[in-house]
C-alpha cells in the first residue's frame, strides 16, 4: 500500500519523538511491504520563527493532500510567558482543528500491566480500566467570540454550540460503544449551562437510533471525581470541547506517564494523530523524551486511516514487550536501572518488530 | 458569645447531617458557654414544594439578619431528571450566591491520618497535603448571558469577568497564602480564553504588592493531572468558577471521601459554611449519611464567622478521635466492622467533646 503522510513535527521534543515513530513506522513499512512517502511540513513556533504563522497555508495544503497527518508537539517559552504576544503557537494547533474539521479528537486511556505500579491510584482501582474519551475539538468557548469591553476592565468568552455539531460528535460516539461493551457517558453540566442542556437533549434524542447502547448522562464535576475514584466504571465518554481538554488530561494520570498516550482527531478531512504530551521545552534536545506515545500514535493512524490492523497490533505488541523488558527512557525507569535515550528505544522497537 | 445562625437544612440527606452539627454545635456553646440561635429557613427543592421558589425572599432576609448560615444540600431527582423544568433546586443556590454576594468558596483539601489508606491515591502521593482552593463563585460562565437562537438550534453560555471581580478574589488568595506557606497558585487557561488572559494579567499585577507571595500560572489541564500526582505540591490555588467546580471535586477524593470535606462562602454578606458533599438522594432517611462534612464546616463556621478558635479546635480534635476509634458511618468503615449511623456518630462526638 502507497501511504502519504504529512509530518509535522512541531516544536520542542516534537522533532525527536517524531523521528523515533518515523523510524518504527518504517520498518513496519519494510515488514509489511508498504510504500510510505513522508512529506514534512512546518507548525508551531518553529513555523512562527520561519513565516511568520503558526500554520502556514503551505502546511495546510501538504495535510489536506496527505492521506494522514502524524504530528509531533507545539509551544515554546518564548512566546508563552508573553502576554502580549500577538501570534502563539498554539493558534497553530486550533488553527489546524479547524481548517482540518478535525472535530472529533479520540483519546484512548488504558493500563500496561508492567507499568501499573507507576500510576499514582493503586492497583486495585485502575486495573482494566480501558476507556475511550471523544471530545469535541472544533466547538464551544474555544472558538465563540472573544474579547474585551469596558477599556479592557471586563474579558468574555463566548461558548456557543449548534445542535449538528452536537449530533456528528455524539454519532461517533455511539458508533464507538457498539463496537465496545455498548456504554456511553455524556459529560456535560447540564445544572448550569444551556449549552450542555442542547448536548444533553440532543444525545437524549438520539438514544432510539442506538437502542442497545446505555447511555448515562454526568456532570462533569461528577465525572472529575470518579474518573480518578472508579475510571474503569467508564467506557465511552463524550464531552465538550473544555471539558474534554480537563478530563482528558487528568484520565492520562491513570497510565502513570503523559509519555505514553496516543491520540487521534478525526473529523471532515485528513486526520490526525498525535501523543497526548505536550512540547516539554526543557527536555529539548536532550535525547530523553519517551517516544512511545507518538509511536503508539502512528499504530493508531495504521489502524484508522489506513485499516492496517496487523501492523497496529505489531507496533503495540513491540511496544508492550519493550515495556515488559524495561528498554524505558527516564520518566519509566525504575529506581536504579538504567535509562534508555529517545533513540534507543526507537533503535531497540524497530529492530525487535 | 451570642450567635444568630441562620439553618439551611435543604434536601435529601441534608436535614439528617445538619441535625448533627446542631447537636455538636449546641455541645460545644454549652462547653464554651455561647447562646446559639437557630432560624431555620427553606431553600432548594423543599422550597419549591412548599412555596414554588427555591431560594424564597422570607430566607434571603433571615440570611442577610444572621450572622452565619449553616447549609446542608440542595437538590432531589424529580427535578433533575426533567430538562423542560422550569424551576430547579440547584437555582436556589446559585441565587443565594449571588444575592449573599458570596464571591468566594474556600475549600481546604487534606488528609486525615487515621483514614490515608482510603484514599484511592497512594500514600506516598498524597500524605501531607494541606491544600486550600478559593473558587469564584458569583461570576464567569455561571451568570453570564445564556440561551437559544436559531429556533433552538444554537446555544450560547457566556462567561464574563471583570478586573474587579478577579482583584476581589485574587486578593483572598494572596491573603490566605500569607498565612500559609505563602505559595499562590493562579489556575487559568490563558493559551485559549480571553477571561483567563485577564485573569493572569490581574494576578499579575498584584504581585508587587504581595513581594513575599511565590505566584505560579498553570493551565487548568495540567492542574486537573498534577492534582493527582503530586497534591502536596500545592498550597493556595485561586480560580474562576467553572475550573473551581471542576478541580475542587476532583480534589476531595485525595482525602478519600466526598463526606469529609467542608467549605465556606465569603463575600460581602452573611457568610455560609456547607458541606462539599450533595444530597445524595438514595440515602435519604436512612440515617446512613456522614455528617463528619457538616460537622468541620461548622467548626469552620466557629473560627471564620466568629472567631473562636479553640470551639473549632475541639470540634476538628473530636472529630479525629472518633475517626481513630472508627466511630463512622458506612462509607468510612472497615471492611468486617460496624458502622455507625449518622445519629450515632453525632451522639459520639457530643458526648466526647
Ligand atoms: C495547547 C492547547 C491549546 C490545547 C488545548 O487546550 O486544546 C492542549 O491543551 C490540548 O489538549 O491539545
Ligand atoms: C449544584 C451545582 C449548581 C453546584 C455548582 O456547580 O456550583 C455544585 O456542583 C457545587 O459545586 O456547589
Amino acid at each position: 500500500m502507497k501511504l502519504n503522510i504529512a509530518l509535522l513535527a512541531g516544536d520542542g521534543i516534537g522533532p525527536e519523538v517524531i523521528q523515533e515513530a518515523v523510524k518504527v513506522s518504517d520498518a513496519i513499512a519494510k515488514r509489511f511491504n508498504h510504500q510510505i512517502t513522508w512529506i514534512p511540513a512546518l507548525t508551531g513556533a518553529c513555523a512562527i520563527d520561519a513565516v511568520g504563522v503558526p500554520y502556514p497555508d503551505e502546511t495546510h495544503e501538504i495535510c489536506m493532500k496527505a492521506d494522514a497527518v502524524l504530528f509531533g508537539a507545539i509551544g515554546h517559552p518564548k512566546y508563552d510567558n508573553d502576554p502580549a504576544a500577538k501570534v502563539r503557537p498554539e493558534q497553530g494547533l486550533l488553527l489546524m482543528r479547524k481548517k482540518l474539521g478535525l472535530f472529533a479528537n479520540v483519546r484512548p486511556t488504558f493500563t500496561f500491566a508492567s507499568l501499573i505500579d507507576n500510576s499514582p491510584l493503586k492497583r486495585e482501582r485502575i486495573e482494566g480500566t480501558d476507556l475511550v474519551f471523544l471530545r469535541e475539538l472544533t466547538g464551544g468557548i474555544y472558538f465563540g467570540e472573544k474579547g474585551r469591553r469596558d477599556g479592557g476592565e471586563t474579558a468574555f468568552d463566548n461558548c456557543v454550540y449548534t445542535r449538528a455539531e452536537v449530533q456528528r460528535l455524539a454519532k461517533k460516539g455511539f458508533e464507538l460503544a457498539m463496537t465496545r461493551s455498548k456504554r456511553l457517558c455524556c459529560v456535560d453540566k447540564a445544572n448550569v449551562l444551556e449549552t450542555s442542556r442542547l448536548w444533553r437533549e440532543t444525545v437524549q434524542a438520539m438514544e432510539k437510533d442506538y437502542p442497545e447502547v446505555a447511555v448515562s448522562y454526568e456532570f462533569v464535576d461528577a465525572v472529575a471525581m470518579r474518573l480518578v475514584q472508579w475510571p474503569n466504571s467508564y467506557d465511552v465518554l463524550i464531552t465538550e470541547n473544555l471539558f474534554g481538554d480537563i478530563l482528558t488530561d487528568e484520565a492520562s494520570v491513570i497510565s502513570g506517564s503523559m509519555g505514553l498516550m496516543p491520540s487521534a482527531s478525526v473529523g471532515e478531512h485528513t486526520s490526525l494523530y498525535e501523543p497526548i504530551h505536550g512540547s516539554y521545552p526543557q527536555a529539548t534536545g536532550l535525547n530523553i523524551a519517551n517516544p512511545l506515545a507518538t509511536i503508539l500514535s502512528a499504530a493508531m493512524m495504521f489502524e484508522d486511516a489506513f485499516g492496517l490492523i496487523e501492523e497496529a497490533k505489531a507496533i503495540r505488541a513491540v511496544v508492550n514487550q519493550s515495556l515488559e523488558q524495561a528498554i524505558v527512557t527516564q520518566d519509566l525507569v525504575a529506581k536504579g536501572a538504567t535509562a534508555y535515550s529517545t533513540s534507543a528505544v526507537g533503535d531497540w522497537l524497530a529492530a525487535n518488530l
